[in-house]
């Protein structure tokens, strides 16, 4: 196999509390009490960074979502800010993308903007934000309102936000900055531009208060598969977080990703999609499938049921484990974890799983799709999906943290760059150049068009 | 004089652009883009460490403010997210407290307390929150507001604020969090607490996403000295910081504040008292003068005039540079920056002073307190004040920087050990113990207490 210009695979190293088993804290090998300390976060990250991953990845959820009294008893119910931990983790990180999870809802883009911005200067540009428009009930009570915002209502939001967001990104076109002793000039009022928006949501005048930061706009990242999910990707995305179970409908979500984006003006390469990979790893494949069963056999039945029943949206004490999901509801009646629903819902149909089965779908993998076997048997698995035309890189689910990492940066990636499928060095210096997207121009940049 | 249990003053490094001259950014050993670069915060940091600072301090203006079109052209109109910076600055940093000035008025209760939560976490106990209300329309115009809300609806809302943010650092006891892999528990949910709180400004559910942090809450910094800003100090603040001409003024009003702290059940250590200082530093008072009378050569007239303007809140366009100022605006009228307003005013008023002197007065220091001589005779000044009942310690405003703080840290620290005023290590961990502030007791533990 030739590695000479072969396109490489993007991976993200998604951080999840002590790892994204549901019963990874209960883990011999874990740290339970790590999820409080700066030196786990700062080990995570310099480890990931030895692996040259694409950048870490931070969900997040504005409340404990304790349904059914199993959260706070236990589960991890601890959630890090996300753009607070990523600058303190941009201090002891050189390469590594920073990318964190913020709500379109409960925010303001002024703040946001800001906060991005700020990331992105002090990172030498490394900064990504995954736009969401949050999901639950919880998280509507901690912000006066009565009850979740509708699906629509949310999108529309965020599309405006992330609008908003890019202009006062743009705010400060490239040389607005003069600082020049002599003349007197620190930056040209002719460069620095207000926006004046006036729309549904918001009302923002600017221009944001830092300059343009080193990458032009930081990396926009979308991770929901609804229909107005997919439109708002294929229209702001750089990158898809998605979860899918088969090759087929991985291609599929690719291709129709890839299009809608052309449909909306934009070359395909400019929209990166990243399926989640729970991986378990052992040195043959029995080793890890014990793994895998000895994690599961941690997870309380009742906390089992709990997440499959948060992801069904409907509550599923009483019926028997070992046999079918009864009627669910509509999908047009779920409000938030749309895609959740949907993927969950059709494996069961597809595979025609016990609600057993689905727990031990739902409590690692969280819906993504599951890789057990030897470093050569994972790669073999990414090597098919990116070569097939399924994805473009990968956002890894370590099942344990650090060990879970540690093993694929140790067993993984050295197969993967053997294959000549992944990196062995950095060699830019920003996020968009580990990714390979342009650096876009100011809006406001001679005579373009603004919001 | 004895040095033994000698009583320590308390200081602040207010970090400001690259200085808090107005003109510092043309003063020939600054570095104009310094404020785009992380070494420049780096730098400043451990500097102020290695000075055995209490803590660094950054204020917030959340827009640019542009007012008689000087602000883009000929100021600094760059401001990083304070909490961002912070942040980042944590991982360089080991010892010295973080103090971020977070606005009440545009941000949400929730997202503020996880934010400050997860900066004591990771910082292992060195977050401290300045609370604002904002005070610029140029704000309310970033924030889909017509104008910037009244004094007393913006003072309502902090107090709420405030009040929501503690409850929020309170929910889950210090002993929340078991852990025990056997025991199949995580966390004690008697000890995690919802607030259900419903009030003027805000509904909050709680509890909080993240564990009580190691100060159990960040120190609470207050600014305002109008009455209101006074009277939410002597409830809430934990550290004050303010602005004084003069030894009488600055005893008044400490006096004032430590009696009304005791009036609303609080003992008086319980709250800190630090001025600002603008330090101009010589090796002889003559090149104290002259470096501070070179600085004030380098402001453009009409700089200084938009910033005496925005201080009164009127237009001085045009009235003569050496007559006395016109007949401002009544104290009721001024929404935002009253203390400012009646501080610059008062000062006019007691000195006799022209318009030209009063721009000298507010382009470096901003109203603060001058201090231009040698290390000893700074020295003499902060003691003067610092034993005579005047304050607990200073908020220092370099000029320049990061050289202004270079000196203070090499000339001026040593003198005020040497006289036994201040430390010459560090003794504790958190910032709470740097400024001798109890750690408070979670007001859901054994029943105390609920918002």
């Amino acid at each position: 196999m030739s590695h000479h210009n072969q396109r490489h695979m993007h991976l993200g190293a998604f951080l999840f509390q002590v790892g994204h088993h549901v019963a990874a804290w209960r883990y011999p090998e874990t740290d339970a009490h790590g999820i409080l300390t700066h030196t786990f976060y700062e080990n995570f990250a310099q480890l990931a960074e030895r692996g040259k991953f694409d950048m870490i990845f931070l969900a997040d959820t504005l409340a404990v979502v304790d349904r059914g009294q199993t959260g706070i008893k236990h589960t991890v119910s601890v959630r890090p800010e996300p753009l607070t931990l990523l600058a303190y983790l941009s201090g002891v990180t050189k390469h590594i993308g920073l990318a964190a999870t913020v709500s379109t809802t409960y925010n303001e883009p002024y703040n946001l903007a800001r906060e991005f911005s700020t990331l992105d200067h002090l990172s030498g540009g490394r900064a990504a934000w995954n736009v969401v428009t949050s999901g639950r009930d919880e998280e509507a009570h901690n912000f006066s309102l009565a009850a979740h915002p509708g699906h629509e209502e949310r999108y529309e939001r965020a599309r405006e936000f992330v609008d908003i967001a890019n202009a006062l990104w743009d705010s400060w076109e490239d040389d607005a900055i003069i600082g020049d002793k002599q003349s007197e000039q620190f930056a040209d009022p002719d460069k620095v531009h207000e926006l004046h928006h006036r729309g549904q949501a918001f009302s923002v005048r600017g221009p944001l208060n830092l300059p343009r930061s080193p990458q032009g706009r930081p990396v926009i990242i979308q991770a929901g598969a609804s229909e107005t999910g997919r439109r708002l990707a294929a229209e702001t995305a750089e990158v898809v977080f998605t979860a899918w179970q088969t090759l087929e409908e991985a291609q599929r979500f690719y291709r129709e990703v890839k299009s809608l984006a052309v449909a909306n003006g934009r070359p395909p390469e400019d929209i990166k999609i990243m399926p989640g990979i729970y991986a378990v790893i052992g040195t043959t494949e029995e080793e890890a499938r014990a793994k895998e069963a000895a994690l599961q056999d941690q997870v309380l039945p009742a906390v089992g049921l709990s997440m499959l029943s948060a992801s069904l949206n409907v509550d599923l004490t009483g019926y028997p484990l070992d046999g079918p999901l009864p009627d669910l509801p509509e999908l047009a009646s779920i409000n938030g974890g749309k895609s959740r629903f949907q993927l969950v819902s059709e494996m069961a149909k597809r595979e025609g799983l016990t609600i057993r089965q689905l727990i031990y779908r739902v409590t690692g993998a969280r819906g993504h799709r599951t890789i057990a076997g030897t470093p050569s048997q994972i790669a073999d698995q990414l090597e098919e999906w990116f070569t097939q035309g399924a994805c473009d890189g990968f956002n890894i689910m370590p099942p344990t943290l650090p060990g879970g990492l540690e093993e694929f940066v140790e067993h993984v990636i050295p197969e993967l760059q053997r294959r000549g499928l992944f990196r062995t060095a950095y060699t830019g210096t920003t996020l968009r150049e580990h990714l390979g997207l342009v650096r876009p121009v100011s809006q406001f940049a001679k005579g373009t068009s603004t919001v």
